[in-house]
């Protein structure tokens, strides 16, 4: 069996382990970080790619993707429609600040590099099972790697930043499912396709016949997605038929078409674990939490829990100093729970429920009509959606 | 049977249908104003008095309520109260406007002595069965005085202000009940006791327990109401019990108590009427919709309608024009929707439901935190709370 020891083992290689791993690096504490993917796979995953201004900052300033201001695309706007209407929701105008459209895995890819060539420890195709903290002060996590050979990394501290399916929620909450649940009963159909955009910035489409997202990834590809039923087959369409769907959801604008390359049911489901920290083990991204993605909120509040838990990392690694550590659960949750809600409004505000009323739909559009008509309500909208600013 | 003419028949004595006949009156237009209560059951009959600075604005510079202003109280603002603490949402900075608490049947009381004075037709006693609009030029209102004798009013317009069980629905939408509705599950217990205020400003208080309204009625009488099941028997609690439920629901005051002379049981509901006006006959107030009181809309949602019919009014019976009654529904409903949006956003945003689960309940802190928050959130609240302003 094979021991490792490090000051933080990070179990996940997604954007929260890693930009966690990068910023202990720059305050001069030594981690691991693992991974059961291999790195194609964390490469190319497509993932959500909205990121908040803080988000961006970070990135920028940290050093941890340097492509994300030159390659990243700027949107200071989204379009709110609804009755055959578009509302412009100016970001720039109304609360100064804009989102960036830089896909995910292109954020991956930066950091990946960034922490390779800083020579960071870090491990594809490695499995955790659990977590132990018999030794509070010295939590283990018991791993195997790619040829089926036990692994332990010996810490001081253990984050557990791998995903939806932690497999260290069960040290920190008693309960690898433990936490606050919410399904819905809608999903999205999800499309890439070759072509250009239909729109230059994001249209958040409410109709009778459901919503849409018209989306952009390049000059020659477009992301799009509309509201389907949870158990659809993504097979289940022609493209032609995919086409249909899309465009009957957006009426007002012509969707420029071409060769659909992939596409994919995403599941809606909100979830906060019961709590994000026990002794020296602690939760971020989402293993932590989970939004339905209408907010666009899930990587942004990824990088929010890492700003917090790096702080107390390093007053608790460097000064012995355990007050933030101590605080960091109360502290992520006030965003959490606020994004929640905002992802949940943006949900609700937009999608028509199967199993809404003549009257539900009609107070939908009476709080969107309320939204576009009043400057607070687009103030407020647009302060959630470019991100509440980090604590400093 | 005695046939009476006029130019605009008005079924209902309560602020919308008296204020419609005082407007009407100013612009030289006769009316018939009935009701089947009599004088004394409509100026005791306790409801809600919160009014919006336009309804304010109105009912004191057109003489309908000369006491509103000297007699009422300017409230600028009011109180959220969550997780034990309280935020005040202060309107008179956030938007320059405010609200005046001035009972409904106080209102009443001047606009019947004020139409008295200037000699309406107003009769009470008078129970109005059908509205015929056969000849659609010339609708009529069949009803029975209090012998029991037939009465019918021929007008040139015929005005359903009858309130929530309005016979005028039926001429209107073609069914007495045809509409849009949303029940709740819980309703409000409301007590009066004598006993000076607790607190100077409302106090919406979201608690564990459910939701509780601190109002004021007088320097020495108090209106407050607490959150119960739908089916709650107003006997069932001793006074003693009546503040312990109270007081469990706003933690952080202490309520002032004194003896509780009436208690009530008001039942939530949200309604829309399917349609608003045919031909010459048309819905105003409770007649075309229902709001559950926590956003205070409904008797100003009652003025916004007289506003609008009154105008079109005007110019189809003074000018021959029909254009604006003609818009009279669409440009009523885009109100009544924000209203109902309100009205529900505010319910479901500070009562606990019954069937709440542990992510709802925190989700919906999360939103209270975002509103109080933010001073584009309080700003959206106080705007719609205060009231939007009248079309000119």
């Amino acid at each position: 069996m094979t021991t490792v020891r490090t000051r933080v083992a990070i179990i996940g290689a997604g954007p929260a382990g890693l930009l966690l791993a990068h910023l202990l690096d720059r305050a001069g504490i030594e981690s691991v970080v693992i991974d059961q993917r291999s790195r194609e796979e964390i490469e190319s995953t497509i993932r959500a790619g909205i990121l908040e201004q803080s988000t961006v900052e970070l990135l920028d300033s940290s050093g941890a993707s340097p492509r994300v201001l030159s390659e990243g695309n700027r949107h200071e706007g989204i379009e709110l429609r609804f009755a055959g209407e578009g509302h412009r929701i100016d970001f720039a105008d109304l609360v100064d600040r804009a989102v960036w459209l830089f896909p995910q895995h292109e954020v991956l890819k930066d950091l990946i590099a960034v922490r390779l060539t800083a020579g960071q420890d870090l491990r594809f195709g490695i499995t955790a099972s659990r977590v132990e903290d018999e030794n509070p002060a010295h939590p283990k996590v018991i791993a195997t790697d790619a040829e089926g050979q036990p692994l332990t990394i010996e810490a001081d501290f253990v984050v557990g930043a791998d995903g939806s399916r932690s497999v260290a929620r069960a040290a920190v909450s008693g309960s690898a499912t433990g936490g606050y649940f919410r399904e819905y009963p809608f999903a999205w159909f999800g499309i890439l396709c070759e072509a250009p955009p239909s729109s230059e910035e994001l249209i958040y489409s409410n109709s009778d016949k459901g919503f849409a997202l018209i989306s952009q990834r390049s000059a020659t590809v477009q992301r799009m997605y509309f509201q389907c039923a949870p158990e659809t087959d993504p097979t289940a369409f022609s493209e032609a038929e995919l086409w249909e769907h899309l465009q009957a959801r957006v009426p007002g604008t012509t969707l420029t078409e071409g060769p659909i390359f992939q596409r994919d049911v995403l599941r809606f489901r909100s979830f906060v674990a019961h709590e994000l920290r026990k002794n020296r083990v602690a939760l971020i991204g989402d293993a932590a939490h989970t939004v339905p993605p209408t907010g666009a909120k899930g990587m942004n509040l990824a990088i929010a829990d890492v700003v917090l838990l790096e702080k107390a990392l390093r007053a608790l690694l460097l000064e012995n100093d355990d007050r933030l550590i101590d605080a960091y659960a109360e502290k992520a949750l006030q965003r959490i729970w606020k994004a929640q809600h905002f992802s949940w409004w943006m949900t609700s505000m937009l999608h028509v429920a199967p199993d809404a009323s003549d009257f539900d739909r009609r107070r939908q559009l009476g709080e969107l009509r309320s939204v576009v008509e009043s400057k607070a309500g687009q103030t407020y909208l647009a302060e959630a959606y470019t991100g509440w600013p980090h604590q400093p």
